[in-house]
């Protein structure tokens, strides 16, 4: 069983003792606002919040881009507005995939679109069906509206195993409201092959709603990885949730979306607030276009995650590869959640516990200042052993 | 029967015809953004909207104040983050009105607080008593989620029929999940006195759960009309949604918040997105403290409200009294969706219809500049009459 956000935060809290209630910034944040089920926590003031190293919450630490930056501040005048010239951002999303607008839930983060599929298919108890570890978001919105999931164990080298997600789908199908599959996976940062998409999607029953949730994406270069939005014009009942979080820098603004069938987005639209902020929508148009900065972004996380690795294997370190902007290091026998208070005493904020994978660390890639940070304080912290190569490989 | 928003908008676009699809403003914005049930609609470019008088959507057409747009400049270093420093923004709106954080539920929007509590509270076809007409997001969720609404008729001067709300409460108690009242109520732009509302409390089933939007709360000069945030206090099932979009004039950066018992945030909690733009945390919790400000826009507000009201009845044509930014204006035997597009037509953008008031024009109050544009235009498509006083007075 997962510790509940709250209960986890609350206790980390109370252990270090240097959060104090008038403080202002959650250290602990996730990868979404504190929202359903949290009830306000201390936060930190915002010189402390700026003087640490963010390798927490797979953001990404560059910030968005001058394109956006500027679409932004452009849009100001319609801060008082409700319905005013929005960039088209429904109909250039529905561009850039090649679908129509009609297909596109627009959200407030890829998180709304998590929620509004929980609340839309997970009725009268129905079940989600997925693996642990993942995004947790989406098992816990289950069960705050008294729903529940079935949670299957990561397969070897910790994928996520698709023919026993297939088993339960059928074993389970009457109890099922929905599969979700995070793709690639967090935390492991691990793909599913689009190979195994269509192996999952055509073993369990052909009407079964699939939620993908593609936060990340941009960030893969395996071949062997695809989006699962040509499956939405094929008639398939799967949902991408996609986010201007991670690639476009743009988390702290809100703005996400889900692909889908009509039917589907139909079936949504009641439980989605359509409540997105008038700057983001500028911004979020302006960064489907603005390929080229995320094509640097990309490259630089890439590089500082293997040069990361490296170093971290170099001092007796196995991590996880992954196709991700974070990636895990197994802490060598240690449990993970004393790990975080070390790295939080040296200003460096590292991932929660992912459960039951407790002798992993999620670390996200930020700058190269903030990960070589990063690398001096694990140095600190873990004695050097052997040289190891990548885990599971 | 109200026309739905979607059907609405739909005939007066094909009848204008001058609305193409590549166009980007949705010149008939509600309240609130296209959200539930809506399709992604047309909207006109950039430099057209900023030529129309602005006289449809209660805004507060001033736009944030200096101090405001301040806080939300300096915040723009949190865009990329998720768990950064928020201004403390829960515990400001807590400390303001008396209570504490944990009877606060944030929100994108008052539009969010109407949407949640619908789904929290109308479970199974349980339904929603209010009066018509009023602002009908609650109602409109209702039917979106497979619920319905009772809808009583306003009373003598447009007022809301408190006797007649407590009869049905009592006779409907069962079927009911909660009343809705909207103080002042839009689109009449009248109070329920604060004797009134204790009378309705006091009148209905003690544990039946009362939505109070007080959207309008800081236009209110009658001293007669009181918050009912007291109430939550007091221990009673009441939910008092406010918003950041009239007179914080944020209405495009959505922000807005319930106070409930803790017992009502914690149903309420599991439905809300818990995601808000990290700037409107900061703008918000200044605002709060630029009292100076909001009482110049509700000095300049009441003022040019009166003044109009003044030329049009000088002009012949009755107005309601009004404690909003907003007020209806009799249209001397004309129904109004003929006339929002003759206003349209001179680039003044009013009130949509308000069944069954459809004999009624609501029209926002706007700038100088704007208002007499408004009357100008009103001018050359009314006759001029005898002169008038107050409906209703």
């Amino acid at each position: 069983m997962p510790v509940s956000r709250r209960d986890f935060v609350g206790g980390i809290a109370a252990a270090l003792g240097y959060l104090g209630v008038a403080s202002e910034v959650d250290v602990f944040a996730q990868n979404r606002p504190a929202g359903q089920g949290a009830a306000p926590r201390p936060r930190s003031t915002m010189d402390e919040y700026d003087s640490l190293a963010k390798l927490a919450s797979n953001e990404n630490n560059y910030g968005p881009p001058e394109s956006v930056m500027k679409a932004m501040n452009n849009a100001w005048k319609y801060s008082n507005r409700y319905g005013y010239p929005d960039g088209n951002i429904v109909q250039e999303i529905a561009k850039h995939h090649g679908v129509k607008p009609e297909n596109i839930l627009l959200t407030a983060g890829s998180g709304e679109v998590l929620d509004v599929v929980g609340t839309a298919f997970l009725p009268a108890g129905k079940k989600v069906l997925g693996v642990e570890p993942s995004y947790g978001s989406v098992y816990q919105h289950a069960t705050s509206i008294k729903s529940t999931a079935i949670k299957l164990p990561l397969g070897k080298d910790y994928r996520q195993d698709i023919p026993a997600l297939i088993k339960a789908a059928n074993s389970h199908a009457s109890e099922l409201g929905f599969v979700y599959l995070c793709n690639p996976n967090n935390p492991t940062g691990i793909i599913v092959t689009k190979q195994e998409v269509k192996q999952l999607l055509d073993g369990i029953p052909k009407d079964m709603p699939v939620l993908i949730d593609e936060a990340y994406h941009h960030f893969v270069d395996d071949p062997n990885y695809a989006t699962s939005v040509p499956y939405v014009l094929e008639g398939r009942p799967v949902i991408i949730a996609r986010t201007f979080s991670k690639i476009a820098a743009l988390a702290g603004m809100r703005l996400g979306y889900a692909v889908a069938s009509t039917e589907l987005v139909q079936r949504m639209r009641p439980f989605s607030m359509g409540s997105i902020n008038a700057l983001v929508k500028h911004g979020g148009a302006a960064s489907l276009k603005d390929t080229a900065s995320q094509a640097e972004v990309k490259k630089r996380t890439i590089d500082l995650r293997k040069k990361t690795a490296a170093e971290l294997e170099a001092h007796g370190y196995r991590t996880i590869p992954s196709e991700t902007n974070f990636f895990m290091v197994h802490l060598g026998g240690r449990q993970v959640q004393p790990v975080i208070e070390e790295f939080r005493e040296k200003k460096v904020l590292v991932g929660r516990p992912f459960p039951p994978m407790t002798d992993h660390m999620r670390v996200s890639v930020g700058t190269a200042d903030e990960m070589a940070r990063f690398v001096t304080a694990f140095k600190e912290i873990f004695p050097a052993k052997g040289k190891v190569s990548t885990a599971g490989l």
